[in-house]
């Protein structure tokens, strides 16, 4: 076996999947269209699995959409979509006019579209690899009305593959990534290789969300940390990443993603919603001074 | 968007990607080979991430190495390899001689061929899109000098996508799967997944595995099911799979995983490593009762 360059073999990957033909010229344009109504673009990514990025998803969508911004949420986790559960909005089937297919919409307005939509049956496995999940992930983007949107938020399922570099390549011009993680230095190493990837492919680290981070028996009140914790500062220091903060492991969580309500819906007065709307202001912040230096830019070159 | 059938998909890729260059069948039968050395492969899989793969197969490993079988590990997850670091020997330069590239060998003397070996960092991500995976994965079985093995077990990285059909086209007499899931319903859901998948490839179903199965606050003995409980039984019992056991959340089991300690290896006293030995004399089950099957089959066709 060799050893290859990751990037040189992304660019390569890319090259070949990318050929031009008129049709696919065509879905470029379209592509282009549908993301120049959506303002900002924000995408939720993590090198490890179970780390909570679609509970993230859900309650920064929810947190915009609260303050009566227009949200979107792209699910482009295909294998193991979460966010239509997470909203209470699960297996509805989809409509499609003139303007494309319409997406799902859960609580607050907020659209949605996923694979969770369009497989038969809850058990029914998405079997693709990924020339097929590229394609599915610009249709998903192209083929969608989604009108006007203030924010709209990609779910990436975990690793460096097809999902996020077709992403990475449709959206160009992302806001950034907010990247999660868990206390463990497992996670710790794995999810490093996302800010590599992030700063490899030239889209900006919004910053780092520490979750399941330290747990509180509430009967005795004793504080654990089932998973140790410090991992997301750590990665945050060593890579020179902002740290976003982080958040508690609470059973009711788990509780509320299940019935389709997240917490940021149920109760803002929880410990973990209260660590949440820190990390919306900050995240908050980084779109402001980025839109701040963005004007500037273009009062330079007019 | 149409509605695809992800059988049909799966066929329409796997016959894509399997031209039959000579190069291509020289390397089939270089894998084959390769296989025929080793008695028993079985795979660890799980539609969600994060749900503990890596623990269960490292902790397998450790459990039939200990009784003196000859052990190796594939770690098929190429974008988030943990097995290294759970054994302890993360990041070690590979051997290679006439017979292929030597595994490195970790405790008990398991060999273990991961991707961790072969980047030029613990940050450095893998950016690969599918096809350049699937030819990885067929290196790790045909240009590995595995030996003669007793057993070899493939921890895959969570969906249904190229790792895992890889792994099934290129083993297709595999002993079976074990699935891994959380209690919650959400990693039910997308689990069940994993089960349809494991019987639309035609790979038998091992039985179902249930981690992070409630937890027992140390200080005050109060049991809480953190990420809720029973949905590792709801699946066996939905899809008539068998269901092997569940293993508690153990703040232990961390910090051994973090400290290249499977918790097999560090203490088998503890309940998590008791619930593992009954999960174990399952699997045990099914393998001989298996074995037992195939030899009356040979008896009767001889």
């Amino acid at each position: 076996m060799t050893k290859t360059s990751p990037k040189q073999e992304s660019i390569t990957n890319q090259a070949t999947s990318c050929s031009t033909s008129t049709a696919q010229k065509e879905q470029e344009q379209k592509t282009q269209l549908k993301l120049e109504k959506i303002k900002h673009k924000i995408a939720i990514i993590s090198g490890k699995g179970g780390v909570g990025k679609s509970t993230v998803t859900a309650n920064l969508a929810m947190a915009y959409a609260s303050e009566g911004h227009k949200v979107g949420i792209l699910d482009a986790d295909l294998h193991g979509p979460c966010i239509p559960k997470m909203l209470g909005i699960e297996r509805q089937p989809l409509k499609s006019g003139i303007a494309g297919i319409f997406p799902a919409v859960g609580k607050l307005g907020i659209k949605v579209v996923s694979m969770d939509f369009f497989l038969p049956s809850d058990e029914a496995p998405l079997i693709w690899r990924g020339p097929l999940k590229m394609r599915a992930i610009e249709q998903f983007i192209g083929d969608v009305a989604w009108g006007e949107l203030d924010y709209l938020f990609i779910d990436l399922p975990p690793g460096t593959g097809d999902e996020p570099l077709s992403i990475m390549h449709f959206i160009p011009d992302m806001d950034g990534v907010v990247i999660v993680t868990m206390p463990s230095e497992l996670s710790e190493a794995i999810v490093k290789k996302s800010v590599t990837f992030a700063k490899e492919t030239g889209i900006p680290v919004i910053g780092i969300v520490e979750n399941l981070s330290g747990y509180v028996c509430p009967d005795c009140g004793k504080k654990v940390d089932i998973f140790k914790s410090g991992g997301g500062k750590r990665i945050s220091d060593a890579l020179s990443v902002p740290y976003l903060g982080s958040i508690p492991i609470d059973p009711r969580v788990c509780i509320d993603s299940d019935s389709g309500l997240p917490f940021m819906a149920a109760n803002q007065s929880l410990p973990v919603a209260k660590a949440f709307i820190e990390i919306v202001a900050k995240i908050k912040e980084f779109l402001s001074v980025n839109q701040f230096l963005s004007n500037q830019e273009k009062k330079v070159k007019p």
